[in-house]
């Protein structure tokens, strides 16, 4: 019996990949094969998917991060498709941020994105997959663009630094020595929000990244200058928001089409095809509830295998929702890993031997021999 | 698909009869005949679990309670095999104590099991059946036989009152006016401890029936007076100190024998047979562990489908225990029925809608459709 393991990284407790390892694990006794699937949405661990789902292999390059301190981030190479795969978080990751002054988004840089992307370039790559997740940025892309050649001015001619604190003084921008041509752009991300606005950048997740509270009007003032330069009157798009502006730079400036993270890797692999030849789906997520049914992972996945007429379980940290909204969607049953009375701390450190325990049940359940009249 | 639901009581939260009802209503909707077997282990609960699985009526009978004031007390009646149901509970439950002076051991009395079993035989039964589990009294049933005809003297001749506080004066006993003979008695109990020693009436169940610490080694010593006078140098036998001594009392005096609660109850209602002709046994119980194994009722239910061949589930309010010795004893799967973060106060509150969410989870997993060859 082939089973795809996909389960969505139940985050503070396990990754995608450690998830569906304990499925592979659970299932090792017993007529089944499971092919694990890992589960990227554009932020921390998508290379590492790419690299796993594709048989890739990482290659570490130096770069800076936001403070411009010399780092190493891996970039994954995907040699049948010509393909590399590097996320904006390895440069630019919200996890550098230590909210002090030091740390305020008008003084950190995307310029690791570009110092990334150039050695992507540099490995021949014809297509470069570039993840949007998990940034503590809000430079507009300035800083990766200004990396990758392009020039941004004030209104007196003068270059500016490449930095969260020049997007109000852009007056014009120079693209003579960008040389990106011959790639393939593709943003992974997951968020879909617009570069201003009350769910833009700033407004949704600028405290989040250290703005405080009296900073957001004056930034939100300067990335609506920056906007309006870049986009010379051209229709601003939904994605243009993401990472911190990063998805309209790049859409902008390398031609970058942005995508889903999950679609982009249901793609890459063949999910859809791949769902059709298994005869059991396992997926899931940490939290599970109404709202996932708005096309998160798990239900994506639900759909799939509905589509292909197979079931699908989904391992659950928490669920709230109605299991028969779920079962139409394609989630046959959901299954919460919790079953002791125990604390969100000790849930989320016991994650790998609850999913353990659930799975043990389920397999156990699945080799019930009854009668098959039901 | 035929079912059998036979799920033990979960101490605080649910009645056997309750759980089985939920699974029956779980089970209600597909091509499933659930067919529910009430659990019992001699104490509270009983008499309504024999109704239930025989087809039997509640007669309402005029009792003291353990303090002598008056209760209405319910005799199980099982008409095809002429037999009398009672629990000492409902006239001695430990649910009458208030800890108080008042309620002290030495002031209590067994004498209303004496009316219950009166009351039965007036019925006409040629067998009665009385559940001992759950009683606050320690009188060594004194009180009881007394009811019954028997009579308690001191070394001087002088009839003593039957109650707890005479046990150790008892220096003999008259049948004389014991008017019994044509019924069999049959006791059912959990417990099977000796009616003195470390592990007898007193030092095991007394403290939680009311005597203080201070009291122990004069009570015990009482009980000791009585037992002698009762065995006559006889052996004693385990499960003489059921009930705070009635264990003794009625299997000297009505020649009752004793048997396990669910030993009886599997007997009476053939409940080897009936899984015999099942596809899946669902059992359960509040809290289960590797002391589970030794011969608690879900052990014996899942020992019972190990035997027949067929796979045998328990739902449990807590599991602390391996899941493969369990499988190896007949439960091919036990279930926690907890799925989410919660305290124990409210696991037990909400232990209804945990066990329905559980077993329509159990039920989506055993309609998947999968390949039969794993």
């Amino acid at each position: 019996m082939k089973i795809i393991s996909a389960i969505d990284s139940m985050k503070g407790s396990l990754t995608s990949m450690e998830a569906n390892e304990i499925i592979a694990t659970v299932f090792s006794t017993g007529n089944y094969f499971v092919e694990q699937v890992a589960i990227a949405d554009g932020g921390e661990g998508t290379v590492e998917a790419f690299i796993k789902n594709s048989q890739g292999r990482s290659i570490q390059v130096a770069c800076h991060d936001l403070l411009g301190r010399e780092i190493m981030a891996p970039i994954g190479w995907l040699e049948a498709s010509q393909t590399a795969v590097i996320e904006s978080a390895a440069t630019c990751g919200i996890h550098y941020l230590d909210f002090t002054e030091t740390t305020h988004p008008s003084r950190t840089s995307s310029k690791g994105v570009g110092e990334q992307i150039e050695a992507a370039i540099n490995l021949g790559a014809k297509r470069i997959i570039i993840g949007l997740g998990g940034t503590g940025t809000i430079d507009g892309g300035l800083g990766a663009l200004d990396y990758l050649g392009v020039r941004f001015f004030d209104k007196r001619q003068k270059r500016l630094s490449p930095q969260g604190s020049s997007l109000g003084a852009v007056a014009s921008v120079s693209t003579e020595q960008l040389m990106v041509d011959e790639v393939e752009f593709i943003l992974a991300a997951d968020v879909k929000s617009p570069l201003t606005g009350p769910t833009g950048a700033v407004y949704m997740f600028g405290e989040q990244k250290g703005l405080v509270t009296a900073d957001l009007s004056d930034y939100e003032a300067s990335l609506q200058n920056y906007e309006g330069v870049l986009l010379q009157g051209s229709p601003s798009e939904l994605g243009d928001g993401a990472a911190g502006g990063l998805g309209l730079a790049l859409r902008i400036f390398l031609k970058a089409q942005m995508v889903s993270g999950f679609e982009l890797l249901a793609e890459e692999i063949g999910l859809e095809k791949r769902i059709q030849t298994a005869d059991l789906v396992i997926t899931g997520e940490g939290r599970m509830d109404n709202q996932s049914l708005q096309g998160k992972v798990p239900v994506a996945i639900g759909a799939l295998a509905k589509k292909a007429g197979i079931p699908a379980l989904a391992f659950v940290g928490l669920f709230k929702g109605e299991p028969a909204a779920f079962a139409e969607a394609g989630i046959t049953a959901v299954i919460p890993i919790i079953d002791q009375i125990t604390t969100v701390e000790e849930a989320m450190n016991k994650a790998s031997e609850n999913l353990t325990r659930s799975a043990e049940r389920v397999k156990a359940l699945l080799e019930l021999t009854l009668p098959t009249d039901n």
